[in-house]
Parts: structure tokens; sequence; C-alpha cells
């Protein structure tokens, strides 16, 4: 790591901060870091790396709020396993021109959505190029007693349930969510998480993950899903069902649970925890959709692809 | 993580290979990782970014080095930790064209490396865009017993040496120097090191963090600088030693010990481990260069710093 090569103030102040973290024993300035794990299993390790004209537009997007995002999206995925983030390590591909003054903004940000949740920030890695802003964070975290929550663990009969509307985040929210480490640690408290992901690719490409993974089918009830009040209302129902599916980086969870723990969930006895029921685990590998009239479609294949030659 | 949102072939290839590693429990193919820590202490972590036309040329350099220097210079800093790698997440920003090519040429090197010290790749995040390559790698690591090896235990009086000759390695040394794991874990075995660190922006500057961080002033013999092969043998003698000094990238450790323990290491009891006496901690804070006359003169500012406006 080389935070320390440059010339920021920034750093030091970034130092000050990260030193006062119970969790990061060695912060920025070494070679490396050292993040104690509290638990015996070990520690949750994730990574995302956003870049500008793909997750932000630099210039048009406020800094403050694209350093939110690099952090958020990691945190998210941490939620995901039901985790606890402790600790954050960034690093950073700086424009030449206003560099610095970017990275000020980047780090504020930053750090307020670390303050939020008690994440350190044990180091990282500042360059500048004369490409456009690359940002790459690392995030590391506890899992829950008795074990993360995986993508594999959704049986056939499981109802699947997300954590709030979806659709339109690109209209700014996928700069704002929450990540749902709150609802996470509050579901895996109260039921069996079976299976458990993040939506950064749009439910109907996101549930195939989970379908993937767990080696089950699923069937979405068109009716049942949570649509956004981002999404546009003067567009038809369809359309509007098209963008809760496939906008993407809605960034709530998706779980299954076995009907039991579903209809507890959706009872007055979890009235803080708010969960939408969007349909079912089968047996088979189809991913289908179910119409109002009960009629089953393939899920339509939708949600963000990478494009490479 | 979405390693597994893209439509690699390649990341199944590398997901078969993270299963296989005994403290990646939980690998690639879910939000996160989870990666044990046989060690109370935790894990160390480390992280650097790499980017095209700063730290390699893509189409001039070999892509299989230049995935091996993204993951050896993260190796490098646990090595300057006296630690031992363990998992290695990877982060990508492929330009679009020949991305795919690319990405393979480059986990190639990536995973010989890998396999060449027993880390675990955890996961990831492969992206395409439509600017040049970005490769960010973040390493875990556990301490060695008794904790790491930090930069600020050097003390007056202490020899300060350097694991090899240096100089000269952007001529390709920089694509393919070994990180200095395991002579970092024998030195580690056979003395007390105070202080150590891994040289990247090059000894003038480098030794700088340690005198700061340990609080003490350090002088460095002129005639004393092992100068590698690399550096061009028809220069003068002082052009010679500012390269040894400047260049950066030798990826050697540096490290402060007692005299004692130094006059240990260079002695034939020890003729497993090549290590050079380069010069001495002192009280104070000046950093100086000893001429073979015995004259000081500050020990020149080189090495590379970031330019930024």
């Amino acid at each position: 790591m080389s935070h320390e090569r440059g010339e920021f103030r920034l750093i030091e102040c970034v130092r000050e901060r990260a030193r006062a973290h119970p969790s990061v024993s060695i912060g920025i300035g070494d070679d490396a870091a050292l993040v104690r794990a509290s638990s015996a299993a070990g520690l949750l390790v994730t990574t995302d790396m956003l870049m500008d004209g793909v997750d932000f537009v630099v210039g048009s997007t406020p800094a403050e709020l694209i350093g939110r995002k690099c952090l958020a999206v990691n945190l998210s995925d941490i939620a995901a396993m039901a985790g606890r983030p402790v600790a954050a390590v960034i690093s950073l591909a700086l424009p030449r021109h206003h560099g610095r003054v970017l990275a000020e903004q980047l780090y504020r940000g930053i750090c307020a959505l670390a303050d939020e949740f008690e994440v350190g920030l044990a180091g990282g890695d500042t360059n500048t190029w004369d490409g456009p802003l690359v940002a790459s964070i690392t995030v590391l975290g506890e899992p829950p007693d008795g074990g993360p929550v995986l993508r594999n663990g959704a049986r056939p009969g499981d109802w699947l349930l997300v954590t709030g509307p979806l659709g339109g985040s690109l209209g700014g929210r996928h700069l704002t969510f929450e990540p749902r480490l709150r609802a996470a640690a509050r579901l895996q408290s109260l039921v069996n998480l079976h299976a458990m992901l993040d939506l950064s690719d749009g439910l109907a490409s996101d549930v195939r993950h989970l379908a993937h993974e767990s080696n089950v089918g699923v069937v979405i009830d068109a009716s049942a899903v949570p649509i956004h009040a981002d999404v546009d209302p003067t567009l038809r129902p369809e359309e509007r069902l098209a963008h809760a599916l496939g906008d993407g980086e809605d960034f709530e969870l998706l779980l299954a649970v076995s009907p039991d723990d579903g209809a507890r969930l959706l009872s007055e006895t979890c009235d803080d925890i708010k969960v939408f029921h969007v349909g079912e685990c089968v047996a088979g590998r189809d991913c289908l959709l179910r119409d109002a009239d009960g009629t089953l479609r393939p899920l339509p294949q939708a949600g963000w692809e990478h494009g490479m030659d």
C-alpha cells in the first residue's frame, strides 16, 4: 500500500481516523494494515471497482456521492452475507486535473458512510494518471454467528422476499441507497435465512444466481413485485414491471426462507421489518414469471451484462 | 463482488482453483468470500492499484507479466510485514477491445504466482469500459508469531540492511522480481527485526518513511549501496549510485536491526541469507549520505512522487 507516498494532507486526516477504530490494530502508514477478527470463523472479504462513465459521471455526479457509492456497494455485499463490516481499504486512480480536490470530496463521502456503519479505514493506494477516475474498495467484515448466509441454501417451496421496492434507481437512488446492513442483521435474528443476495443487476437477473447456486427453479409473481416510486408512473404497467425487474442497482436484499418464516416476517409480529413476498422457489431449474391471471412465462432475460469482444 | 455477473468461462476456472485453498472457506461466486485467520491476531490487508501507461504498457508488456506484477507488489507488502499471504481478491477494469483475451493472460500470470506462494483467489470484480486497463488487487495475510514487523521500531545505532542490489528495475525487473516472502520469513526467524519495509519508490525515498515513523535519522554509506547489474555499467559511479538510490521498484526489503544481529546476518553462520549493510540509524531526524571520504551530505531527494494539481 502506498497512501503515505503521496503528498496528501488528507491522508494524515484519514490516518488519524483509522487509528481510532478498535478492529484496525495497525492502520494506514505501514506496508499493510492489521485487522482483527473477533470470530474464529475468519473475515468476510468483498471488493468492487467503480469507474467514471460507467458507474457515475465525474463532473455531473457530486463527488461525495461517488465516494459514498463506492463504499456502499461493498457494504451491500456484506449485508448480503448477513455480516458486519469492519474495515475498508481504498484504491484510487485519480485524474491529474483537480485530482486532489476530487480525492478530498470522495473521502468526505466515504468517511461519512464509514462512520455511520462503524467501518475503519485501514489503508489504500492513491494514484494519479491521465485516465478517468477509477475507485476500488475492498471491505472486510465479520460473519454472523452460525456463519454467513450464502446463495446456495434455497429449497423448493421457499418463499422469495425482497427488502424494498425496485426499479428506477439510476435516476439517483443508486448513489444514495442505504446498504441493508441493519435489515440483514434483523432478518438473521428473526428467521432462518436459507439464501440471500443483494440486487445489483436487477431481480430478473440476480434471482437466477440464487436459483443456479441453490439448484432450484423460481417463480416470480408479476403482480407482487413492488415497484419503486422512482419508476415513471405514467408508463404502462408492463413497462413499469420491466423497470422493476431489470433496471438494477436497487441494492435491496433478496432472501429465501421457509413459508412459515416468510409468513412470520410479513405478519404484524415483525412490524419493524418491511419485506415483500415476490415469489417462490420450485423444483427444477426454470426461472418463470407468473402473470396476474396465473399464466407462466419465462422470466425475461434482463439486467446488465458486460459487453466485450 | 460480481465476478459471476460477467460471461467469463475463465471465472469458472478461477473459481475451481479458489475452492481448493484451505484458508478460503467460501470463495468466488457469492457476495463475499470468507477467509480464515489461523491466528487470533487477525489478518494483514494490503492493496495496490496498477494502471496502463503508469505501471506497465498494455501491448508492449506481456499481459502475463502485468498480472504477475499486480499480485507481486502486494505480496511484497506482506513480506515487508514478515507475514504469510493467504488470499487475494482481484478487480479489473478491462478495455473493451480484446478484453477477454487480456483477462485470460492477466489471470495466467496472477495464478502462476499465486500458486508459487500458495495464495488463494477469493474473488473479485471484473468490469469492462472504454478506458485503459486498471487492476487492483487486495491481499490478505497472516502476521508472524509475535506480530508484524512495522516501520516504527528502528532505534539510533541500528544497522540498515537491504536484501539485494538496487537500481535499473524499470529495464524489466519491475515485472519479474521475486517478492521477498521467503527472505522475510527467514530473517524473522534469525534475528529481531526492529523495522522493515519494501523498496518501491527507491532507497533514498523509502528510507525516509522508516526514519519518519521510527523518529530517527539515517546515514546511508554511498560506497556500500549495492548497485544492480541492470544499471548501465558505462555510467559514472555517481550516476550509477543515483539509479540505485532513486529508480525505485526494486521490491527488496530494507530492515533495521541491532548491530549484533546485523553482524550475525552478514557472517558465515547465515550463509543462506544474502543481505547488504547500507547504513545506520542515528539520533535526530536528518537523512544523510556518507561519501567514501567520510563527508556527510543530505541524502538526495529522489524517488517517484505523484504529480497532481
